[in-house]
């Protein structure tokens, strides 16, 4: 397998600042999307890029070359968080580099390096392939198998440009466009692995409910000396209202907030008891000198099976250099909450949006704007492509993978359980400590070169 | 009086961008430093622009033309706030425009304007003076008293450039310059009336304790998915202590705080009460939909005699467009407190700096930047200057000032009497709805008119 290769194409992609949640980058939004269609249509697949309320979306098809009752769906998303604050890169986000056995560039883990696993995956297969054209000239000797090969199974491709600011067109487009995705299952790599050597699969996600909360009193900023003492302040008050959102148990105090979180049975808190995940890790990964939480659950269990609330941004009344005597007319911030099963996003948004009305005093007013919501989602473990990729990931890595239940939030998941009946298998390839939406993101080249053989592997395992 | 002639200058001065706060306008600050001292310079005085080790002082003095054993300070300060949020001024609040008898710029009322109706005032007595040279050529019938006049007193000039950001320098400057300042009493322009007629003289300011608090807990923002749930939030953490700060009866929780706040005699309290200031006019000023504060106290007693505290801005984490899902690596809080006699900032900053300490939990560091400072102060109202003051007013608006405790800080006044013995006089030209540190600044034509005319009755009033 030539990597270098797929690292050139792959740092083309990289290179594209397909920022999402930021207008003045739509361009490079569109760019990337056609990038991909370009990639996919040169290696036979039938690619275009299709429109949505938003940014556009991949889709591609090709048709495996024998008859084949199996279609895989394989989801994936070009565009990727802002690379603020960009003063704490060692390079340029958006210029790639190798340092030390890692890809670095916004968006190395989450997801356009993951993505290219299976693109990678897939041109190595079709080199081997009659149906693949020019690309059978070049064969490669590091091929894992060593044989000749043809693409095993129908595959579809759906990339999505919208996953950073929460999907909000997805639904609708997976909905409008059912028949063209019916699949028999989907796999999606943008979760991470426990270490080069120990794959995992994450069989539960956390859904995520994402708000702004305003806190207005005054048509414009006032002066702190005349007026302090007599008037409401808007940054104490959000202040207040987010200081009583959680108590000193690191419990979330909004009235019946709990009431349908799925309780753990004895056997499964057993299992993820024997999972390598505990304080030292976490510390290890984020730099935190203490881990802390609710004392009744483990770590895994806080990050995977418990709900969380958190402030992600806040600002109001004057930040620039020096001081400014002013009370500010209003004062925000960015609040979210990750949910778990059986929670709904519907229900948690009504009971927040309530519960901050009530917590606003007379004189101020409060708006609760939801930015991005996404189920959460529990997977079935016990099927046959289940079974597929535990095998290609013991041939590869030495090892079969553990299964946990993810912090983290994938709302297509749910979308694609909810709308084309399929379960997704979550392969990432990414590590604990790659950084995701922090400065300095990076993928493993290792887990890059694994990941593309372990797609190989699966892909075979799934002929029918 | 050309009215006119004065408001062109005025203009002039109005127009640099003297922000005190901001780097990038050093040279606007010494822009205006040096207009100044040369205008001046053109009415006689021997001016000069004076170095300290932040933005430079403009002094200017002019002996009285006939033996005076009186000196009368003018303090004023021509730097200025910033003029954030820009997007809601009207117009530039670098071009000064006329709207309705209301002069509209950033600097109007605080200070520019209200220092410019001394150097009005002056002009006015030196053009009919033999000292004026030039001046005098321009006889205008307009003068208040008909009457050709010399300036009856000596005086000196002091405009600081750093009173927005607490006047860091201007203690060390006054204490090595204690002979060069040596006065009888100090005038400062710098407050405000009631009303269009009715004047008011601030006979005690309250002090300021500025700070900056920074709660940082790991070292670079980290995914609120995968590790939320596990650690502390700083931006929550800054608004447990923020919270914590006040409680629900609004009085200030750090420990020690009240311990030497003045009492107010009932003497003091039932002239204060005669004070035409109530929950409408707080409202009217700031478009406030309710009047809040200590239930024991009434409006001008806590706006004036008690001290407060206030977030003045606060920023952390991901403040852009859309979602981000981090936990911030840190979050911070200007946070200011108003203090009032006989408290002192030296008190009231060590007894902050350590509760907030106390309340920073384990897993996060907490950082206390003292930003800006200064005394509150009391000022004797029984003086022959103030009855020169009061006669002057009289005079022109027909009224006799009434006295109020300002809510406002102007820690020069601390400075004076502490280092040069002299108390400060504060004859205000502002109106209460003049949005000082707000968009949209402006200062009454009328009282700028009015202005000119109350300082050269109080000036001839001093002839000893």
């Amino acid at each position: 397998m030539n990597t270098y290769g797929y690292l050139k194409e792959l740092f083309e992609l990289l290179s594209i600042p397909s920022i999402s949640a930021q207008k003045e980058h739509n361009k490079d939004i569109a760019k990337a999307a056609g990038w991909l269609q370009k990639k996919l249509s040169s290696l036979g697949f039938n690619s275009k890029v299709l429109h949505t309320n938003g940014h556009p979306v991949v889709y591609a098809e090709l048709v495996a070359n024998h008859p084949s009752t199996i279609t895989l769906l394989i989801y994936g998303h070009y565009d990727v968080q802002s690379p603020d604050p960009l003063e704490e890169w060692t390079t340029n986000p958006f210029k790639p580099e190798i340092r030390s056995g890692n890809i670095y560039a916004r968006g190395a883990a989450d997801d356009k390096g993951q993505l290219y696993t299976w693109i990678a995956a897939i041109e190595e297969l079709l080199r081997y392939s009659s149906r693949g054209g020019t690309l059978s000239k070049n064969k490669d000797k590091g091929h894992s198998s060593g044989e000749p090969s043809t693409l095993p199974v129908n595959i579809k491709f759906l990339i999505e440009g919208e996953e950073e600011v929460g999907s909000e067109n997805l639904d609708e487009f997976v909905a409008e466009n059912k028949s063209l995705l019916d699949a028999d299952v989907c796999v999606i790599s943008d979760t991470h692995a426990l270490s080069e050597e120990q794959p995992m699969i994450d069989y539960g996600l956390r859904g995520l409910v994402y708000t702004e909360v305003t806190i207005k009193a005054f048509p414009k900023d006032i002066h702190s000396g005349v007026y302090g003492g007599n008037v409401v302040n808007p940054a104490n008050i959000l202040a207040d209202i987010i200081s009583s959102l959680k108590n000193k148990d690191h419990k979330i105090t909004i009235p019946g907030f709990y009431d349908n979180v799925r309780k753990l049975s004895k056997k499964e808190r057993e299992t993820l008891a024997k999972l390598p995940l505990n304080e030292k890790h976490v510390q290890e990964e984020t730099g935190a000198k203490q881990i802390v939480g609710e004392k009744e659950f483990t770590v895994h269990e806080r990050a995977g099976a418990r709900p969380t609330l958190d402030v992600n941004g806040i600002w109001g009344g004057y930040t620039g250099e020096g001081p400014k005597t002013i009370i500010p007319q209003s004062a925000s911030a960015k609040i979210s909450m990750r949910i778990v099963p059986n929670q709904t996003s519907k229900e948690i948004i009504e009971k927040f949006e309530t519960h901050i009305k009530t917590l606003t005093p007379d004189g101020a007013d409060c708006s609760v704007k939801l930015l991005s919501s996404g189920e959460p989602i529990l997977i079935d473990t016990s099927s046959r492509f289940f079974k597929s990729a535990e095998n290609a990931y013991e041939k590869i890595f030495g090892n079969n993978p553990v299964y946990e239940l993810s912090g983290g939030s994938i709302p297509v998941t749910a979308t694609f359980k909810e709308i084309l009946g399929i379960d997704s298998i979550l392969m990432g390839y990414g590590l604990p400590n790659d950084g995701l939406h922090s400065p300095n993101e990076k993928l493993s080249l290792s887990m890059f070169e694994k990941g593309i053989r372990t797609n190989i592997e699966f892909l075979k395992s799934l002929k029918p």
